[in-house]
C-alpha cells in the first residue's frame, strides 16, 4: 500500500508521532513563546472572513508596531521566487527599502479593493498624503482561492480590510479563516499559518506568517516524510486539483536590519518550501517580504545573518504545516472541497488502516 | 538675461526654428508616417477624461491588435528605470514576458479601480478566468497628478475605464487628455505623447506612447538646449513645483522579439529621458513596458535589435516633448495650474522679450 | 543515542535501506539512461585533478555539444540563490541569454587562469576573437576549497584547463576529481556530482552536474532524513568545520527553451538543496546555470515547463548525494580531512554501533 | 555643409566657445576642488600604460582610502546598464554591498590576469585570506580596446597591476593612459576621464572617473549640440568604426550612504550617458559602481539623495568629455588611429573650415 519500504517506515513513524503527541515537525532551532509572527513584539494580525455558500474567502492584515508607518516606515526587503503573481507594492519596497503600511493578503481578485480600502484609510489617517506629502504604497499580496472561493465575485469589500485591521491582535486564528479561508495546499486545505524562532545568542526574534495555497498532494512531505502520494492512494476521494496556487511568506524580526539584508532572509522562504516538497511551481506566485521592526539600530555585519537566514527556512516550513494543520475543511464554490490535515492524518493513523 | 552666452546662442536658435517652423526637435531616424504609436499596426489607444474644477484627470488605454490577449498573449518586457511606483501587473510580466490585456495608465490612486474594471471586463470576455483557468494579469501604470488634480476624491470609476477602452482608435488626442489630463512635467503641463521610428532596412515600426509627468522646470532640456533654467527666470509667475513625479513609457513593435529583447529595448527609454535633461529623479515612478504585436516568428539575433535600441531612445524624447507641445493649460485642484509648453515658447518667441 | 524517536526511526530506516542496497535517496521521476548529465545527448564532463600533498584542487570542464559555441551560441539562464561568489561571464549571460564556450569549474583563486586559458583557446580555435568580431565570454565558476587545498598556492595552471577540455568523455569520473577534489560538504567529503531526470511524455531529458562544497554537517538531510546531528554525535572525531562554502549547479537540457525559461529552471536548484537540508547559507555562492542544447526550436510555452521545474530541484538534490557519495576521503592542506559519505553510512550501518 | 539650421547654429555657437575658452561643457552643478574623483578625499588613481607598436593599453586602479579593505570594507552598489561585458566582483558586490579591494580596469582579455595579481597581492597582505578567513573578491572591470590593440596578444602582466596600485595618486594623468591607452570613444580617442561635483548645502563630494570606449561618431553629442555627424562628413578619413564598445563609471562619495542608494546613484549614469548621444549600445557593457568613503554614519534619507542623483549624471557626461578632451591620439594595432577631440576640434574651428 505505501511506495517501497523506506517510505512506508517514514510514513509509520509519521503517523506514529501524530497519534501519540498530534506533531508532524521538529523545528530546528527554538521557537519563540507562541511559535507566532506576534512574538515578535507589537505585530499583530487580524481577519475578515466571508464564509457563505460559494463565497469562501477574506481579508488577513498583518500590522506592525507603531500606528505612523507612512511618516515612519520600517525596513523592509522583498524575494520574488516565482512570479506569476500580481502583487501591488513591491516595486517601491525593492526601490526604497521600506514598508509604508500594514501588510494586506486575500484573493487574486481582491487587490484592486484592498489597494482602494487601503489609500483611503491612509487618506485619512495622514491627510497631507497626495496634498504636498507623497502618495502612500500599500503593500498587498494575494493568492488565487478560485477552486473553493467563487472568485469572479469579487465579494471582497473594502470594509472587511477595515474589519480584518480593527480585529489585529496577538492572539490571531489560523487555518481557514482570513485570507486563507478558500485556500488549498497540496490537494489539501492550506490558509494561514504563522512559527518563529528565536536565536538565544543574539537575542533576536523572527516571525513567519503564511498565505498557503501551493503544491499538488503528490509532493507533499512532512518533515522529511514524502506521505503526498500514500495520501493520495490512501484517499482516493480527496477532490482534484487545479494548478494554480501561490504563497505569500510575510516575516518580521526585532533587530535592526537594512533592507539589503532582509531581502537575504526573505528568500531563504524558498529553502523552506523546498523541504516541503515544492519545487516553486510555474504557477504559483511565490513571494517573500521581511521587515524589521526597528527603524535604526547598529547595522548587524552580514556573517551574523547567519542564524536568521537559517531560522528563516525553518520557520516557513513550519508555518505552512501550521495552516494546513490548522485549516479546517471548507465546502465552497460548486461544491468543491478541501479537507484539513488534521482530518487526513487521523484517519490516515487509526487503527483500521 | 540668458544663463551664458553659448546657452543664449542655443535658445536663440531655439526659439528662432519655433517661430519659423514650430518645431523644437530633430529626429535622428525616420519617423513612422503619423510619428505615433498607431504606426504600429493595430495598436490604437483612447482616452476617458474628468475635467471638472479640482477633479483634473482620467484614463488612457493603449490596446494591441486582437481582441484574445488572455488566450493569445504577446511577448513583453518591462524595466524599472526608478522604482518609486505602484505598478501592478509588472511581475508576472517579468517572470512570463507576456501580456495579457490591454495597458491602462491613470493617477496614482485609481490603480485599484483600473485593475477591478479590467478583471471584470476579462471575465465577462473569457467566462474561464478563475473557473479552471488562470487569473488574468492586468497591466496597470500610473502618475501622481496630485498637484492639479485632487487626488483623494480617487474620482476615476471604472466606467472611466471602459470608455477609454471603447473610445480607442488610431487617431488619438495627446496632451492633457485621459491619463495625462493632470500630470505636469518640467514643471509645466504634461500629459499623453507619442512618437514612432521606422528602421526601413529591417522594416521594422517602433511606437512610443508616454504619460508624462516627471521633471523640473530648471533641467528641461529641449533638442539639447538648456532652456529650463531661463524660462523659469523669464516667467517667474510659473507655478511653484512639487516634487512628486514619474514617467511612464509605453512601446510597441511590429516585429516578433522575444521578451528579453523587448526588456532591452525598454531600457532605452533612459537615455532618452536622460536627453530630456532628467536624471529619474528619486521620487519619480519611471517605468518602460515594451511589448511586440507578433506571437511568434523568427527571433532576431540581438546584434540586429541596434537600431530599435537608438528608435527607443529618440522615440521616447519626442514623446514626451509631443506630450508638453500637445498640452493645452490646465487649472485643477486648489486653482494650481500649469502651463503648456508651446504657451511658453509662443512667449519667449514673441518680438518684445 | 538518536535526536528523537521520530528521527531515530527515519535514521534507522535510511540504514537499513543503505545496508541493503547502498541507496540512500529515491528519484521523483524517471532517471536518464545513465542518470548523468552527459544523458543530455553531446554534453561531455571532463577533468584534470591536482593531487599532491596540500595541493588538493582541480578543473571540471562541462562540454555541450558543438565546436562552434562561439559562432553558434546555445541559449542559457542563470540564477544566483545567494552571491557570496566569484563568477566570470554571468553578466553577459544574464544580458544575452546565451553560452559562447565551455564551463569551467575549479577553485575561487583559479578563475583568473580559467578565464586566461579559455581565451587563448577561443583565440586559437577562431582567430576573428577581437579582430573584427566580438571578444568571447567564458563562463568560469567556482567553489572554495581552502580547507583541503593550499588555496593561496593558486596551483592551478592553464594546461590544467586544456587536459579537462580534451579529457571530456560522457563516462566521467565523479566525487573528489576534477573542480571536486578539494571540496567539502556537509562537514564532509564534497565534489562533483551528477544526475538526470527523463519526462517521457515530452521526450525532454535533463541533467544536472553539481560541483558540491556547502552545508554543515548538523544540518544533513538524506531523503528527508536529517541524519547530520546524529552522524555529528556517533562520529565526534570528524574535523572541524569552516563556514566557507558554495555550490554550482549546472542544468542541461534536449528541448529548445529561451534563456528566459532556463532562468527558471535553474532557479529551481534551491528547492532541491532546501531538501538537502541546506538554507543558502551566508557564506555560500550558490549558483546555478541552465543550457539548452538546442539553438532553434518551436517555443514551449511555459505551462509545460512543470515537469522540467519539478525534475531541476529532483536532480539537484540527488546530484549532490551523488557527489558525496561517489567522493572519496582526501587528506589535504596540513593535513586537514574529509571523510567520504560511504564511508561515514558504512560506519553507522555497521552492526556494532 | 552642417546638417540644418538649427544644428548649424549649436556647432557654431560650440566652436565659439572652443575658440575663445577652449570648452565644451557647462556643468549644472558647482565642481569639486580639481573636477576630479580624487576631490573625494583619499581616493586616489594610478595608471600602468604600455604603447609598444601593436600593444596599447594598460591599467588603471582607483584606490580608496584605508589600506585596510579586506578586513574594512566601503559600502559600494553597481548597476548593470548592459550586460555585453565581462567584470569580476561584480555578483558579491550585488549581494553584500561592500568593496574589498581597489578597483582595477583594462581591457576584456586582462581581467584574468588582474584578478591573479590582486589575489596575490591581498594574500600578501592579508595571509589570513583563505587560510581560516574567507576569500577575496577583486573587483576588476573591462573595456574592448581591440581597435588600437593587438588584445589576442594578452600583453598586460600581473607587475602592470602592481605598477599602477604604485603610482596611485591624487594628481592622475587622464586620457590615453592606463586602461584608457587603448580605447575609442564616439570613433575618436577615449580612454580615461573623470570630474566631481561638491553639493554645497550638505556638504557632500561626488566623484566620477570613466573609462570610455563606447559609442559612434554620429551619435556623438557636446552639451547637447549634435556634432558628430558634421565631424563625420567634415572629416571623412577618420577611421572606420568597429561597433565593439563599453564604458565603465565609478563613483566615489564622501557621505555613508548604503548599497541600496549607492545602487541608485551608480544607475544615473545611464542618464548621463543618454546626453552625449548614447543609448546604450547592444554591444557596449556600460556598468557603473559606486562607492562610499564612510564605513558608517547616520543613514541619509532616499529624499536627500536628490542632489547626488542629478550631479552623478551631470558628473558622468563631463568625465566623457574630459577623457576624449585629454586623450592624446594614438596609433596602434595594425596602424589602426584614433584622432584626439581636441584635435578634432582645433581643425573644425580653424578660420578655413
Amino acid at each position: 500500500m505505501f511506495s517501497d519500504d523506506f517510505n512506508r517506515r517514514g510514513v509509520d513513524a509519521l503517523l506514529n508521532r501524530w497519534r501519540e503527541k498530534r506533531l508532524i515537525f521538529t523545528p530546528r532551532f527554538a521557537t519563540g513563546a507562541t511559535n507566532s509572527i506576534s512574538d515578535v513584539a507589537g505585530v499583530i494580525v487580524g481577519h475578515s472572513t466571508l464564509r457563505d455558500g460559494d463565497i469562501q474567502t477574506g481579508v488577513t492584515a498583518i500590522v506592525p508596531p507603531g500606528d505612523n508607518l507612512y511618516t515612519h516606515p520600517l525596513p523592509c526587503g522583498a524575494a520574488v521566487l516565482n512570479g506569476f503573481a500580481k502583487p501591488m507594492g513591491l516595486t517601491q519596497i525593492m526601490e526604497l527599502g521600506e514598508l509604508q503600511t500594514p501588510i494586506l493578503l486575500s484573493n487574486t481578485f481582491a487587490v484592486g479593493t484592498l489597494f482602494n480600502a487601503m489609500v483611503r484609510k491612509s487618506c485619512t489617517d495622514f491627510p497631507q498624503i497626495g496634498r504636498g506629502s507623497a502618495t502612500v504604497n500599500p503593500l498587498v499580496l494575494e493568492c488565487n482561492d478560485a477552486f473553493l472561493n467563487d472568485i469572479q465575485a469579487m465579494a471582497v469589500g473594502e470594509q472587511n480590510v477595515l474589519d480584518a485591521l480593527l480585529s489585529a491582535t496577538e492572539h490571531f486564528a489560523r487555518g481557514s479563516v482570513g485570507a486563507g479561508r478558500g485556500m488549498s495546499c497540496f490537494g489539501l486545505k492550506g490558509g494561514i499559518g504563522t512559527a518563529s524562532r528565536r536565536d538565544e545568542k543574539q537575542g533576536t526574534q523572527l516571525g513567519v506568517l503564511v498565505l498557503a495555497n501551493f503544491g499538488v498532494l503528490s509532493e507533499l512531505t512532512l518533515d522529511g516524510v514524502r506521505i503526498g502520494a500514500d495520501i493520495e492512494r490512501l484517499l482516493p476521494e480527496l477532490a482534484p486539483q487545479v494548478d494554480a496556487g501561490s504563497i505569500i511568506i510575510i516575516m518580521a524580526c526585532d533587530r535592526y536590519l537594512d533592507s539589503r539584508q532582509l531581502t537575504r532572509i526573505a528568500r531563504r522562504a524558498g529553502a523552506g518550501l523546498g523541504r516541503l516538497g515544492s519545487y516553486w511551481g510555474h504557477g504559483s506566485g511565490d513571494i517573500a517580504v521581511a521587515f524589521s521592526t526597528c527603524r535604526e539600530g547598529e547595522l548587524l555585519p552580514d556573517e551574523q545573518l547567519e542564524p536568521l537566514l537559517a531560522m528563516a527556512a525553518d520557520a516557513t516550513e513550519q508555518a505552512v504545516l501550521d495552516a494546513m494543520l490548522a485549516a479546517e475543511t471548507v465546502v465552497g464554490y460548486q461544491q468543491h472541497s478541501r479537507l484539513g490535515l488534521s482530518v487526513v492524518l487521523d484517519s490516515l493513523a487509526a487503527p483500521g488502516l
